[in-house]
């Protein structure tokens, strides 16, 4: 079943409801070597604690790659390595990274739809569902929640699979039944 | 299929997930004069910015109609056009709208709801799900998150398919699988 | 069918979904005396609001326990009650009120998956995602975000089924179909 092990998969869905969990349990069942590349800063000690307690979770066997920005040389790089599974977690702070820095989030976007609709090896990407909220009082917010969901509209729509996460549980949006 | 000519159908999502292109696809395929009814008012830059985005994004052979208000009376209206398929984009602004101007919301998603679960044409309702985040600080916050969830139950109630987007990707609601 | 009887039933979604209807239309269905255990606490003239509003929908037939904290005390001593059939109404304020108090959230939501787990009755349980949004600007909301997202994880692991509220209408997440 090669069409098996080449899949791609997006994980969407909210804080806390379990997608890096999921991710990490697809990219397991997947046969090969794991790679997990980690977008996240620690910029303060809040977000070490994330970034520690994700770890923790993760277990043992994993090669990580911090990535905040060049997230498509990363993932390139990888083609060359041995019989790679990949994790990327999350495309989310990846946006935030580019919009703090004014990057082309729109270019970047697409490179990476264009890497995911022809993965050289099975790729899980996690990503945040963020607009399901009020409206954001400050324009940055509401910036960061159009880029979020246009990059996640591109990735949904390249990727073989899409599932949405709430409270650990996953439906599946794509393919759909 | 005169039953399948005359579907209503409510695409709910977030921010950035999909729903105005849903809808508007939907509505193609639905045979008949496409009419757009917009109920955002341009009161500012960036939402000028917004409704022509929208409006680019959507193409040639529409006819728009600017209705902030008074919803039914355009509904009403359409009724006496030639074949009209009609997307309603969106109705969390109409609320946002109605609440502004202190209007009787209740009375009108009644009404709206009524319209819909006896529509004489195709109708595509585009609304905002907004209550899946923590709740809002302010008080006209926690209100307008109140009505644009109730509206949305009853015209869920009224309509013969509910969808529900992230991502770009229709999650189908109603009817029940 | 005894499994039937005794089933176990997580209803998540946003505010204004339709969770808690839905909730008491599921316990009614149930055959047994009605207990609603509420863990709102009355401290504004809004949430008194709120409360009446939900208790005048309810209509009659309940028996209705205010349980802001000992959530566990109350379901342990409604075991020994006539033929229970129990609506919790909701997790994430009984959450909100841990935390107020600085007590061990992470403690009594193990100890709640344990019962739901097991639960000699009839046991309905609503729960608000509130992860969906942009990430909140303060350090408690944040908190607040991940504990609720934490025991909707944990009770949805425990619970037999578990569906998603939007705009009245639910989708199953499990069993997974």
């Amino acid at each position: 079943m090669q069409a098996m092990g080449r899949k791609t998969c997006l994980i969407l869905g909210g804080a806390r409801s379990g997608k890096s969990s999921h991710g990490e349990k697809l990219a397991r069942q997947a046969a090969g070597n794991l790679h997990y590349v980690a977008t996240a800063e620690a910029l303060d000690a809040e977000m070490d604690a994330r970034i520690a307690h994700h770890k923790a979770a993760r277990g043992a066997g994993w090669q990580t790659h911090e990535t905040p920005l060049d997230l498509l040389a990363c993932l390139e790089g990888l083609a060359r390595s041995e019989r790679p599974v990949v994790l990327v977690d999350c495309l989310t702070l990846w946006v935030t990274n580019l919009i703090l820095r004014d990057m082309d989030i729109g270019g970047e976007g697409d490179r990476l739809a264009g890497f995911v609709a022809d993965s050289p090896y099975p790729l899980f990407l996690v990503a945040n569902e963020v607009g399901l909220g009020i409206v954001p009082d400050n324009a940055l917010a509401r910036k960061f929640r159009d880029e979020a969901g246009l990059l996640n509209q591109k990735v949904a729509a390249a990727a073989d699979e899409v599932v949405f996460m709430a409270a650990g549980l996953p439906m599946t949006m794509k393919p759909t039944s």
